[in-house]
């Protein structure tokens, strides 16, 4: 029996920009190892006109160009064998739209994502994708940050490597994956390495101390710490949660 | 006199990982064109024993590496030329590193980073960074988003190719950036192009209409209506912005 692999397709005006940061180092191995494959689609190799154009001016006017939605449509079907008239694919979930205007990425549909056979992730350019092709594909629009790119492609690179880290065999220690940030909502603690005394700054003492659970429980109180002065959002949710458990 | 270019200095262990995704594109043309310079500084160039190593276990234990206080220090130091104790370059802002820990980025901040004539970012693996050089070079800590990346170094392609597009004369009509997302605090408008009609969905009307005013308002009414149910967040910005200035 064969395990197969969890499969990235990316459609793509620059298909030249993958694997990119994702050919290297943990990514990069464990697409060497086959534990993860990457497949790039050029939209341009869709476009039916002789000019072989992607995009056009938009309606209503305003500076930049839109991605034509027969174009996207093609790469589409092409890639996810469209069934019906509403033009999903009938053993994929939808494709996933890189937009500023999507839904935040969040550590939570990293890991739901990591745990789908495939994802198809469609990057646009210039000023985006026309509207109706996302509707008609029922798109999945998420954002990385917010901010705005030059496109979607280092976004795609962003949420592969936040994936494939996370695909048995990838991190050689799966520890490593439990004690993180956004795990219970709380950005990690800090941490300390050799030298024990650098510059007059020494490393906190009961880290020295060898009592694992006063380490614990300096760990923990320096995570809800940082979040509380950091990200007053996550502390909140943290807090709701708290209040679950111990109700 | 000629104007300086905006330079970003990257403190790696995968100095291959540059320019990647940068190297083509509207980025890689603007690289090309001289409108930015990218300096790669490989970490690991700074260990100073004779394994060179970079990193080291955590005190307190717990799976993972952190990477040594006095090989970044030094690789800063390199770079940015520390003055005083504080290890505070006289002519730089601080350096940034890229962890989930930090400051989430926005677009304000990236407009900010923008217009700097310099900026050095610190890319982490493993664990992270040592919390005692970060206290010493002041760092500031900033988040591309709420999920954790094998590195910092698909952060800080992220956060360069943001920069990028808003130096002068990468992104050709300059009211591109006049209109997008998170310019006051409101997710942009949906976009349409031709065909005007695609499998039996029209372009809406008034785009095709030629009102001017009514586009406006239109699109005005979507970018209102899709950040009120995408992004409560950041429509209760946009909603206190507004009470500000109706006084």
């Amino acid at each position: 029996m064969t395990s197969p692999v969890w499969t990235a397709r990316v459609l793509t005006l620059f298909p030249e920009m993958f694997p990119g940061p994702l050919g290297h180092s943990l990514a990069g191995k464990a697409l060497e190892a086959g534990i993860w494959a990457l497949e790039t689609v050029d939209i341009r190799y869709f476009a039916s006109d002789k000019h072989r154009s992607v995009d056009d001016a938009a309606f209503g006017g305003g500076p930049g160009l839109v991605m034509r939605p027969d174009v996207i449509d093609a790469a589409l079907a092409a890639v996810m064998g469209a069934a019906g008239p509403d033009r999903r694919s009938a053993d994929a979930g939808p494709p996933i739209y890189l937009t500023p205007r999507g839904r935040p990425l969040t550590q939570e549909r990293v890991r739901a994502l990591a745990a789908e056979p495939r994802i198809t992730l469609l990057c646009g350019r210039y000023e985006g994708v026309d509207e109706r092709v996302l509707e008609a594909w029922q798109a999945e629009e998420i954002s990385v940050g917010d901010y705005v790119l030059s496109g979607g492609e280092p976004a795609a690179i962003v949420l592969l490597d936040a994936c494939v880290r996370l695909l048995p065999g990838v991190v050689g220690d799966a520890k490593t994956l439990a004690e993180e940030s956004f795990e219970g909502w709380l950005l990690e603690y800090p941490h300390y390495t050799r030298p024990q005394e650098w510059r007059g700054r020494p490393v906190p003492e009961v880290l020295a101390s060898g009592n694992h659970q006063k380490i614990r429980a300096w760990r923990r109180a320096q995570a809800e710490a940082t979040t509380r002065q950091r990200r007053p959002d996550l502390w909140a949710r943290y807090r709701a949660q708290q209040a679950v458990m111990e109700g």
